[in-house]
């Protein structure tokens, strides 16, 4: 996918101006759409042509309806393999994910990807000629662009700003924030609710687990970036009262790795950066179009803690238990994903000294979590470091998901057990 | 303790010049101090008189032996309520912390630092008046002021520039290195070395894993700095192979939250920041005068990763299994140590834009892991942000030994179990 995109990105027909994209340039541009993440090295409506700008569309449209199939058939395979171990205890939970075969997810993503999509892009396609004064084929053209941009959370855009220049538009803001949120919800839980939304009470633990957090996320993610961008001359401050609030939800919905922005991150505080880190680092639902350590890892976190503290012998959530294998899981996806951030933050600081601490996390997070916010650097970045990023995107895309699947279909059993050891902690 | 140092020290005697320090700098002085952290906001030789400086040091001697003192006592406490629980099982394992009645442990930190603290200032005064000239007083109040600072990692220093003027004289900097890291290893594991030094096989999994994490974190955080350093014209560059060995050593050993210094820490490179900000983070060994999560926690966290990714369905570590109770404690401490990390710098970055991301984050683990190294940023802090880093120093310093005490000791059990719930990870 990569590659193909690669190469057809190098044709001088990709381009705008005469001669061709060089390697480097292709390369990462590829990796981003396949790998729906948004990070750019070039303008997008300025460097590629219209072709160009389909090709890139076509990438991340695949790329993003790949990862939600992929990811949710493993999910049933995981589940699979569970009914197989424990049918009883966990038959009940499983309900949700009893998709059936590959046809059954394959129709099931491509008609809510549909659905969604064409919702998206009408209401944009009619808002771009009746508020924007576009013509009906531009506006056709940017309303599905930016609609299947927004579902698959791929975070590309064809203005240069991307959308700063809809910063008072809710008609435009919000459908692209609704469709950027239920993309990273991911598959299972769009699922479920379809089938039981006015019955919350019976949906499976994973489905509680990711609306709660994302909804708990949504508003304090929210809250934080109006707190802290308020007074800020160069976002919220010129806004009226309803412009900072639907710019600081639509900026507090956006780090859950879909990256479109309607202000300027580059003008931000440090303190939204650092906010908006951790946002991008919890990012969105399991099986869906988001990245992230998901919020169900996150979540489960907070309630180790929490049973913990109490001093709880096990971790219940929602009145169910999670078995310390779950924990475990949780654990060396968050750890890793802390490694994945850290290590090349600290590689890409010790080779290079152009830029300073805050704006590279805020770039490795963004790559990493593929979530293609930037505060401008990228494309000042030697090639070596956008080839750097070009690795952490596809890591950051295929990671989590690879890792928590073999993570949860292996198990291997010891014949003796080691008798038990008790390090200080603390 | 703190406030009885916070009183002392706004006597007008305590200061040189006339008139008598303000409240937050003899609080700050004074937490500083306790909890043998070793921020300033004033210049210690400068602005203390002797008298005040005697009194820092007898904050720091006992804060250091309290602390010491109290953490070996709760691992006992914590040890026998185990032993009652499951004697078969742990018996091999607690060998090591069955130190007896609170006299024998009180006696044995006091042997143990009285002989650390004598040898090192022996050292240092020697060193002193034959290498620098000082008088017979100066060099033994000097001697005995650094060494008690180094056992106990206080890293309060008579110098202004801290240990810079020793940059080349390994025969200071070296005793100094050694006697921070026997304080920092922990009073359990130096009890078991001098009982069976050399026959490490019979060691308890805790004096394994601390010794073995301590000389991986001491080679690999020595290499990282020599590495990130080599070429700084302002720190190790203008040394002799032999000069940058020696610091490249030094400043790979002080993290573990000793906190001085021989080369100017403003003048590092971010990335040296960095990854002194993981060292500090990581510390030293538990119930010793160190800080951070701790050695072993962070080696259990990267066992219970190893395992899971092999697939095991137990974590163990020197033929020893280690129960998810305890695992969880180590994820417990680790998680809630970041948040003492990431919401001050947050809030810090939020209220003031003083200082950039690098600064803020450094100092701020410098004063929850109580180490004391600092960019040189915390005397031009709002006093309302100084009193953020006292409370800091002050969780940070107990937080993680009672935290880790309390869930050893805090046992609850459920009369029922609820049916197994498994969310998607990743
Ligand atoms: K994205
Ligand atoms: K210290």
């Amino acid at each position: 996918m990569v590659s193909v995109g690669t190469v057809i990105l190098m044709l001088p027909i990709a381009t705008e101006a005469p001669g061709s994209a060089s390697f480097i340039e292709a390369l990462f541009t590829a990796t981003s759409a396949v790998c729906i993440v948004g990070l750019i090295v070039v303008s997008t409506p300025d460097y590629w042509s219209t072709f160009g700008e389909v090709v890139i569309m076509g990438l991340f449209q695949v790329g993003g309806f790949g990862i939600m199939t992929m990811s949710s058939l493993l999910v049933v395979l995981v589940s699979r393999r569970m009914n197989l171990r424990s049918r009883l205890t966990t038959a009940a939970e499983t309900k949700s994910l009893g998709l059936g075969d590959v046809r059954r997810v394959v129709t099931g993503v491509a008609k809510l990807s549909i659905t969604f999509e064409v919702t998206v892009m009408v209401i944009l396609t009619t808002r771009l000629i009746v508020g924007h004064d576009e013509s009906f084929g531009r506006a056709l053209y940017l309303g599905t662009f930016h609609a299947v941009s927004a579902f698959n959370n791929a975070g590309f855009s064809l203005y240069n700003d991307s959308l700063e220049g809809f910063v008072n538009d809710p008609l435009v803001l919000l459908p692209i924030a609704i469709a950027a949120i239920c993309g990273g919800i991911g598959f299972p839980v769009l699922l479920e609710m379809r089938r039981q939304f006015w019955k919350p009470r019976g949906w499976s633990l994973h489905t509680k687990l990711t609306v709660s957090m994302t909804v708990l996320l949504l508003v304090l993610g929210s809250a934080f970036i109006m707190a802290s961008e308020w007074r800020n001359d160069e976002t919220l401050g010129p806004l009226s009262l309803a412009g900072k609030f639907l710019n600081g939800f639509f900026h507090g919905a956006m780090p859950r790795s879909t990256g479109f922005n309607s202000l300027d991150v580059e003008q931000m505080t440090e303190a939204t950066w650092l906010g908006t880190d951790v946002l991008m680092f919890i990012g969105a639902g399991s099986a869906g179009t988001g990245g992230g350590i998901k919020v169900t890892t996150f979540a489960l976190l907070f309630f180790v803690i929490y049973s913990e503290l109490r001093g709880e012998p096990h971790v219940n959530i929602f009145d169910r238990q999670i078995s310390s294998r779950v924990q475990r899981q949780a654990l060396t996806v968050a750890l890793l994903t802390v490694a994945l951030v850290v290590i090349p933050t600290v590689f890409i600081l010790f080779v290079t000294d152009l830029f300073s601490l805050d704006r590279v996390l805020f770039e490795v997070i963004s790559a990493a979590c593929t979530v293609g916010l930037s505060t401008g650097i990228t494309a000042d970045l030697p090639a070596g470091i956008q080839g750097l990023l070009v690795v952490l995107m596809f890591v950051g895309r295929l990671g989590p998901i690879t890792l928590g699947t073999a993570l949860a279909l292996r198990q291997r059993t010891r014949l003796y057990e080691l008798p038990e050891g008790r390090p200080i902690i603390g």
